[in-house]
């Protein structure tokens, strides 16, 4: 029997979290939806987190994944854009949370070699990796591009997981 | 006619956020309640995110205040710990957005002034002022103290808003 483990990946940002969802069927790939939720810059930050929660959720209902899948943020020295991404990024995390999803985390050279096979490379490799492992991928942006980088990241991830689990039971 | 307009201030961390609960009835300030949200730190972050949620959430539906305020997060060079206060601070100004309040944001210097009537100070003469301004005070710990402050600080601007409001009509 093959089980599909639906895959939600996200990308977190105030202004555009990208989101991308899969499914993976035994070793196999398959696209399933990918979008990009965005907050209103004009808005007091409160309202905004608000936008964000609300658009995630839908998409979660939506199409209920098993599993979620974020990206570790990079943490630089703009101590100001950090405070904002962690903001958002509580929000994103605490979605699919409540909705009883586990959720992992991926560092982004982690991200980048599940998908391209290095640490570090274009966001166009991406796109083009993106479309040899699934060709029915669709996608607007880089958001929802990373978003479905990181879901493939977890589904390769988890597979490992469940045979070193087996190979040890 | 007096209003009776509750405040809930919240003073925003990973592993302890405070809150206090107060009635504004005209000028005085009346102690409602106060406490502390805590996460378990063995846990993983999705999941610490959904306790500071839940026990706030809880504390919203309990007191029904009608606008909350949060302090501003003081941004340090350390940036791991501003990553993890921002993804605190993210739910924690979500929680009471999504009940539909207004949410104020002060920064620390301005509720040291508005409760000690300078921009710095000892914790300890917070602690005093607050028993001062609201004799019926109760809280455990710093954490219940700052956010009573963030209570009284959104008080005290609120009433100036309204006057200079009505000076201007």
């Amino acid at each position: 029997m093959t089980t599909v483990i639906r895959i939600i990946g996200i990308d977190p940002g105030l202004r555009r979290t990208g989101w991308g969802v899969i499914d993976t069927i035994g070793n196999s790939l398959k696209f399933v939806a990918s979008g990009t939720v965005t907050s209103d810059g004009d808005m007091d930050l409160a309202s905004r987190l608000c936008q964000l929660h609300d658009g995630l959720a839908e998409v979660v209902h939506a199409y209920r994944p098993d599993e979620a899948a974020v990206e570790q943020t990079f943490v630089n020295k703009d101590a100001v854009a950090t405070l904002k991404l962690g903001q958002a990024r509580g929000v994103v995390m605490l979605v699919p949370a409540r909705a009883g999803l586990p959720v992992a985390e991926y560092a982004p050279n982690a991200v980048k070699k599940s998908v391209i096979g290095v640490g570090h490379g274009e966001k166009q490799q991406i796109h083009m990796m993106l479309k040899i492992l699934m060709p029915k991928v669709e996608f607007k942006g880089n958001d929802a591009a990373d978003a479905l980088a990181i879901a493939i990241c977890h589904a390769h991830h988890r597979a490992g997981n469940r045979m070193r689990q087996a190979l040890a039971g």
